[in-house]
């Protein structure tokens, strides 16, 4: 009986299936045709450089479609087909990178190759083979072997690799054939035809320079930081009522930075085969933008720690973390603005020297204010240091992206300088400036021995205010809660 | 006069410059060719593979050497040259998959490319090349755009590339030629010689297995780990007598898994296409490996964490390290031992299972003891709590390794059931298990309000000794400063 059921229920699941299957192959193509959709939206460029690469297809065809072409290159025209297939890189400088190699690389190779011939053919008919044999295996070997180094495996691995492909189709081929250089001619202005179509179509055709990309990215990587640290301000000192759901995406922003070496390695290492294009000259320093990254992915190390405690069910205690809110608070946003500022600088190309190193100051100043408050707090804490030690690794963990930022914002100075960054003397270039001026300013709340969050906030405030040099323009008291957007530094 | 002299030094300079250049020259060679020793001697495996390319080389020369080869298959026979340097990889992974990329490629491409001229021939001589470049232009085109997707990217990119070079190829030089199919078998067979040479030579003279060193990777970064963590405790709790140089290379171990993914991750890919070899079984968990990676580099980042509390010059006050010393060491020796556990037992591929658990179990119990200790010592404390921040954000990072090597044991625990370890139930073959049963022993020092070390260690210790369940064999009481290698946990 239950057999029976069993069978029944089966059936009815297989006509079910059957049933849905066309809205299910719909489903699927729509999910494809979506996702194909998606791809080229990301990035339109993908779209441009596919018709790229059929249009250069279409051009190198000619040698076979137009007889006069045909007639004076033969067959060598599928040269010029390979070579534009496998030249075609998405970037200007995987092309130029790919089709200098590959020229130079079939140069050399083939006239070491003729010269084999020659050489082999004066040991005879018998011997030939055997000289040509050796001196395949050994040149293959030995240029396999060269594609080991760091170096040559960087830059010239494809060259290696044409080098070997060309040198021992010439040397084989050459056992056979009379007509060895005409042969050899023939591939050379074929592959050098298929060359130029590549490195044209890819410089003259909506171009994507390595060089750009990579300078976008790090300015990019900048600004996920900074978003990373406001991100982090919201989550991890608002109250646990809000979801925090929401912000997540905003915190976890860095995430991508820790993976990002590669592409960043490739990127540097084309650019260079790029000639000057747009803002960036033809000797741009194009290392440098790794020890940035390199100092932006430490930040971001720092911030996978510190995602850890936004993260963690184990938090401080309320009344402590409110304690070091305010100079937290300053600290993370001061250093943000640092790193918005220095992504603006990056992007732009110009030098906001002025403005990251106040906001670094500022943020420094937070820094000594928390070690006040620290200290202050102390009496109040005796009882709980365990309970304090997620709150007070949160801090140092701030303390040390602080100290990250000012080495970025150091590396970035120097970059500036090798980039021949813009002078921004115009202060009305930076009104961001005006504000800054005021470096502490705010209130140090006196601890109490209760732990009531009332009791704490009716408490008297007493309001210190530090001022660089020349004394402030604004002269009433914030006190706590007030607008957040100007530096009050507790 | 003094031009004069300038001028004399600067032909002074040049003439010994001169003297110098065929010391220097000599130096320069002998520099190269240390280097190309070091390159061999790394790994003995690049010399090999160099002269297996060089192998296939010769054995595909046959095909224009040999008269009989030459008259079946005559120039086609450069396909297979081409294929065999091109397909010739490191790995066997990488080899296969060259190749059966290849090969599928070649034969899709060309049976559509042979279909494409038939249908464009029916289309008249002057419709033939527009309906050709038509077919190229798009399906080069799409070919192309494929290539960015990520699934497409990681396995079959040189595919598509092969699709879009032999379409191409067929289709453009199909216009020119009748004998089309002959010319397509020719190529394919050719195509096939040279993929088969270069897979045989691959798999049976000296194989190098991608999942193998993804195998070792692994296992070897999980080593890598324990000995920068045996390396810390060393570092940071030594005096700063000793010179900490020579430690350094031990501790900065950890610092290669930080960018090592990139390497996993093609080796993941590459040993898919792997037949069973050795140890491994054909649908061996390949994957899983980049999940255990992943939590490795995850325990890295904190290691770089950690190091820089090594390197930082403002230390906790010594007072409070020597506090903290006994059980952050045994936290990291302990950890350490768990981590040299996990290691063997992927090395051996053998389950350690009960061993490892039992370290981690030590591990935390010294995080409770930390604890305990930390609580003692607060009164002490009272004056400085800034001051041991830095030591006990430490300790923080600590705990958050000791955490992180247990996530490390599971996932390993995980893959060792999919991956088919061996049980290794004999107690003989895990003979560190016996000390391991006594969990907690040791002496918590009570805290004394002088800062003195001298005092500090002619305090009287109190022994508190924990044990697992059974009475334990070894019963006398160990004090500070003996032997290390028993676990007598504070």
């Amino acid at each position: 009986m239950e057999m029976d059921l069993n069978a029944q229920v089966k059936k009815a699941g297989f006509l079910q299936r059957l049933k849905d299957f066309p809205s299910q192959l719909k489903d699927g193509v729509i999910k494809r045709i979506k996702n194909v959709h998606k791809l080229g939206k990301d990035d339109p460029r993908r779209i441009i450089h596919s018709i790229k690469v059929g249009l250069s297809l279409t051009l190198v065809s000619m040698l076979y479609y137009v007889r006069p072409l045909y007639n004076s290159f033969g067959v060598s025209g599928m040269w010029a087909i390979l070579t534009v297939v496998v030249v075609s890189e998405f970037t200007v400088g995987g092309t130029l990178s790919k089709a200098l190699n590959r020229g130079f690389a079939t140069l050399v190779a083939g006239a070491l190759g003729v010269g084999a011939v020659h050489v082999a053919r004066l040991c005879g008919h018998k011997g030939e083979p055997i000289v040509l044999g050796i001196l395949v295996f050994s040149l293959g070997a030995a240029a396999t072997f060269s594609r080991f180094f760091p170096r040559i495996k960087q830059r010239y691995d494809y060259g290696a690799l044409i080098f070997i492909l060309t040198f021992s189709m010439v040397a084989v081929s050459g056992y056979r054939t009379d007509e060895i250089l005409v042969i050899a001619y023939q591939r050379l202005s074929t592959i050098l035809i298929g060359g130029t179509i590549c490195i044209l179509v890819s410089i003259f055709v909506f171009p994507v320079w390595a060089g750009e990309d990579l300078h976008k990215m790090v300015a990019n990587n900048v600004t996920k930081l900074a978003n990373s640290l406001e991100g982090f301000e919201n989550e991890y000192f608002t109250s646990s009522e809000k979801t925090s759901k929401e912000t997540n995406s905003c915190v976890r922003e860095y995430k991508s930075i820790l993976s990002s070496k590669s592409t960043e390695d490739t990127l540097a290492n084309l650019a260079r085969w790029e000639p000057g294009h747009g803002r960036f000259r033809l000797r741009h320093p194009w290392t440098k933008y790794l020890k940035i990254a390199g100092l932006v992915r430490q930040c971001a190390i720092h911030f996978e720690i510190l995602n850890g405690y936004v993260l963690s069910d184990t938090k401080a205690p309320q009344d402590f973390i409110s304690k070091i809110q305010e100079p937290c608070s300053i600290m993370s946003r001061e250093a943000g603005e640092a790193l918005k500022a220095i992504a603006k600088s990056i992007k732009t190309m110009s030098r906001y020297n002025v403005c990251v190193s106040t906001h670094i100051k500022n943020s420094k100043n937070a820094i000594e204010n928390l070690r006040l408050a620290l200290k202050l707090s102390f009496p109040d804490t005796q009882k709980d240091l365990l309970e304090i030690i997620p709150g007070v690794t949160m801090v140092s963990t701030l303390i040390d992206i602080v100290n990250n930022v000012e080495k970025i914002s150091e590396a970035v100075e120097e970059f500036s300088v090798l980039a021949h960054f813009k002078e921004t003397l115009d202060p009305k270039l930076s009104p961001e400036l005006g504000q800054h001026q005021l470096l502490h300013k705010g209130t140090v709340k006196p601890v109490l021995e209760g732990d009531n969050e009332e009791e704490y906030n009716n408490s008297p405030h007493v309001v210190i205010a530090v001022h660089d040099e020349q004394p402030p323009t604004v002269s009433e008291n914030k006190v706590m809660g007030a607008d957040k957007t100007t530096a009050d530094v507790v």
